[in-house]
């Protein structure tokens, strides 16, 4: 979806917390459109760090590891695959590539913003699963907005 | 969805304004679960004052008329049924209900919550209707939530 940044930004060399990486990715990620919503449980009981939704419909999900320690604690990452038709790892510079599988989609980021640096392979969702996951969407992004704009709301 | 309130708020014989309808409707849709958007535009141009998703993916919109002029001066109220499954005008107390056409539902609302007077007729949405503007309400939900925690993202 996007070329590396041009420059980058001074602050990229600091070490990274996981809420940079997630601000970065879901600037990328809504820079092209989609929506995004962090910290989504999916009816698995997992909670996934970024979840995007493309104009087309199509369902993207990061994960996001801030850390090679954070990444080697997390055997489950193939059981996110069935929710989203495009999966991605979110990492910042100087995260070890070589210790991250092949197979999902790669992002580098930071607090500002992010790049892609592997395409993820697209594996389409079943349409009463898409039905499902972006009913949920929908009502998940118009609560926290109205829970934002309105904390007294239900 | 509701009934009246046991006590109405002291403040309910002031005037009120359309964004207090507005804020007491959403309330009471939020208390039954609903997730609610304010000002969404439909693809013939016109802008509808509330749009709600409940969990079972029905879709309600909400006009809102803060007096007897505000509503004389809509003859296109009708424009709205092929967006919605359910369709309400949302009205304060002392508004004079007779002058409202019978075939829609009623809300009467104040800054703090609403109660519902009349059940609208369900006219359900055709399904691929149903898809666009439940994609449309998840991608409008997020992006206005992006932007209220992140006012620098895109």
């Amino acid at each position: 979806m996007s070329s590396l940044p041009a420059t980058v930004p001074a602050i990229a060399a600091s070490p990274l917390i996981a809420s940079d990486i997630v601000r970065g990715t879901c600037r990328l990620l809504a820079a092209h459109g989609h929506g995004t919503l962090t910290e989504v449980t999916l009816r698995t009981g997992r909670r996934v760090d970024v979840m995007a939704l493309a104009p087309d419909g199509s369902i993207t999900v990061v994960e996001v590891k801030s850390s090679v320690q954070d990444f080697r604690s997390d055997r489950k990452w193939r059981d996110y695959l069935e929710f989203c038709d495009r999966f991605f790892f979110a990492v910042g510079e100087g995260f070890p590539h070589d210790i991250l599988p092949d197979e999902p989609g790669l992002i580098v980021a930071d607090r500002f913003g992010a790049a892609i640096l592997r395409e993820a392979p697209e594996a389409r969702l079943a349409p009463a699963r898409r039905k499902a996951l972006t009913l949920k969407f929908a009502l998940l992004g118009s609560q926290r907005l109205t829970r934002t704009l309105d904390p007294e709301a239900c």
